[in-house]
């Protein structure tokens, strides 16, 4: 039995991908931009195990047994062993064309909610891409197999800063991810995710971006006029380390993604009233200093990740728990990169208003750009026992 | 002294307009449609007074006296005046010359409450031009000096189905209100007013469209391409008493306007948690049945207005009452048409499903098409005496 562990982190777009023009081989209306979660606070570690003893492939997802039939899983499947064949016939290696023969045991976890949405299928994807392609030796281009489990699952292939170009190939080929800059690029760069609601969304964001591109004249318009141009835009800002056009960018296209939402027939609404406020402390801290010193995004739920510099994260967190004060007793409240208490003056407090909102924001995790999936070469973390099964402690 | 009273009615778009592309003369950017509310339920009533005594103009809203320097306000008289002194050049009347260089009083109250999202501008606004025109003897087109006051007001000087052209010309001469049908063109029409919260809005209609003017990439598209087309669907759907098709239109653009909001910077909420509920309660009611029976739009606040058939609204009213169930006994939560109790069967209480937000509507009116301003031949309806000051009743 072979054993394969890996790591992939969440990404947060902030050049939003909502539609497909290809539902089989998903393939966007737009490109998309996204900054790529540390893995130290958020990520899915996956565990594959080849075997001639095992009479079926099978999976398991945060403990339970899953469907391995669906179909996107079976496109993964399929491709990867598609071109670890390839790549066999040209440098035949015995242990490889072995394993490929035999059934596989996937175990996959997540060390964060699943559909709290914080987009786990792309870390999920990612995952199981990058380590069936660690088991069968295949090296080089991922995340067009990755972007058939899961559209935004292509961007979790890489750190950093990272596009999806849309591509214009009806096969898919050229519709891939490329990494804009790494994760040291821009070491002030902090990301805050005020988790508002673990509730399941209601529309999932399969069948709404679905209902989304049959329906909604703005989206078409989005995808064909605005999307290019903010593309441009978002690169160049990311490359400046430029937080005022990065933030401004962000919000915006974060707003127009829901608007596209609310244009849909009928409607779909992910922003809540918490969501709502968040966003208008925000706008009112930054008119405050008269700058863009935090941004938000809101992906399909009323979660909002905030984008913020280093400097500016003790306050505004302050500023969060004072506005939305901690039910519980506070001190699982925060959760990740250490954050000081901070200080609120007068003037600042004046400005946001005192519109408290007690228990809207559950808690927060703090976080920063991290680098894209990597092999684990400690074996203590494999999901799987010896017996091929998930651990117990899984 | 020469006393004049009119009333005029309140209109809800259908297709909306958000935007101007001019700001002094007030031309939109997209062309809109509404339908006239029957001033038996929801109208301005305004007496304009004429008197050599008077020494200065002056107005009185709901009991208050404003500012008449206001300069829509000004738009309007001195439109109305250069109007007025026009047609007396070529048929010269001799009360009409006297009392253009008198002063006026102006008396004006809503029989419903201001700023309550109900479009109060609009009949403000008509009344205005529309008295004026009387107390002046300008006969014809009154429209393009309304829409100078308010936008919407323009298309309140007609009753039934009314479009407002946007027109091309600079000077906006050819931006003007113009009746689709007559109000007894579709009887069994019904309108419903769900008065959801009193609050004031957060951002006024004239800086809000402004802003979205501004920064809506969205906004400019739909305006482009978007509405054109629906005018000429709406004009249709109207001609052929086509609910089905006048439903979804009224509902997609409804959407559509609050979409542009969304995507406006800083973005703009007028739709809060009780107007999502009314959205999918309708989309559910209507997923019952099969076929748009109801349908809603919102305008710059949360309230919804519904539009449906006479069959169906004693039924869907019930339906509103089990979903938001009144808070105090119930007996000034319907006002306007009568409405019978409906029977909601097991079918449908399991299909639009027991989710309760009691209070959450605060009452309903209901209402119909109906004419457009009129002038009062009852002397006791003046609201102003004969020292030319608002009666005490006012």
């Amino acid at each position: 039995m072979k054993v394969v562990t890996c790591t992939a982190p969440v990404n947060i777009a902030v050049i939003k991908y909502w539609g497909k023009r290809n539902e089989d081989l998903i393939l966007p209306i737009n490109s998309s931009l996204s900054v790529t979660l540390h893995q130290d606070q958020l990520k899915t570690t996956t565990s594959i195990a080849a075997s001639r003893d095992f009479t079926e492939d099978r999976i398991w997802l945060n403990g339970k047994e899953g469907d391995i039939s669906h179909s996107r899983l079976q496109s993964c499947l399929r491709e990867i062993r598609r071109l670890a064949r390839k790549r066999r016939n040209s440098a035949a290696e015995d242990t490889v064309s072995r394993i490929l023969n035999y059934k596989v045991h996937i175990c996959s976890v997540n060390n964060f909610p699943t559909a709290a949405g914080l987009a786990s299928s792309a870390a999920g994807y990612a995952c199981l891409v990058y380590t069936l392609a660690k088991l069968y030796g295949v090296e080089g281009e991922l995340s067009e197999i990755a972007r058939q489990g899961s559209g935004s699952a292509c961007r979790s292939i890489y750190g950093g800063f990272v596009q999806w170009v849309m591509g214009e190939r009806e096969d898919g080929k050229d519709s891939l991810a490329q990494q804009v800059e790494t994760e040291s690029h821009w070491p002030e760069l902090r990301i805050l995710i005020l988790v508002v609601s673990a509730e399941k969304k209601h529309v999932g964001s399969t069948s709404g971006m679905q209902t989304s591109v049959e329906t909604s004249p703005l989206l078409k318009l989005r995808a064909e006029t605005v999307v290019p141009e903010r593309m441009k835009d978002m690169i160049e800002s990311i490359k400046k380390r430029d937080f005022e056009s990065f933030g401004q960018l962000t919000m915006k296209d974060s707003n127009q993604f829901h608007a596209t939402c609310l244009d849909t027939y009928p409607p779909i609404f992910y922003l809540n009233q918490i969501s709502q406020r968040i966003i208008s402390l925000v706008h009112r801290y930054n008119d405050h200093y008269g700058q863009t010193k935090v941004a938000y995004s809101f992906d399909a739920g009323p979660n909002a990740v905030i984008f913020t510099l280093e400097p500016t994260v003790d306050e505004f967190v302050e500023l969060v728990k004072r506005s939305f004060p901690p039910e519980s007793n506070g001190d699982t409240f925060l959760k990740g990169l250490p954050v000081k208490p901070g200080l609120l003056s007068p003037d600042l407090l004046s400005a946001v208003g005192s519109d408290l909102c007690p228990g809207g924001v559950q808690y927060i995790i703090a976080t920063q750009p991290g680098p894209g999936p990597s092999k684990s070469e400690d074996v203590s973390l494999d999901l799987l026992g010896s017996d091929g099964l998930p651990k117990q402690s899984v």
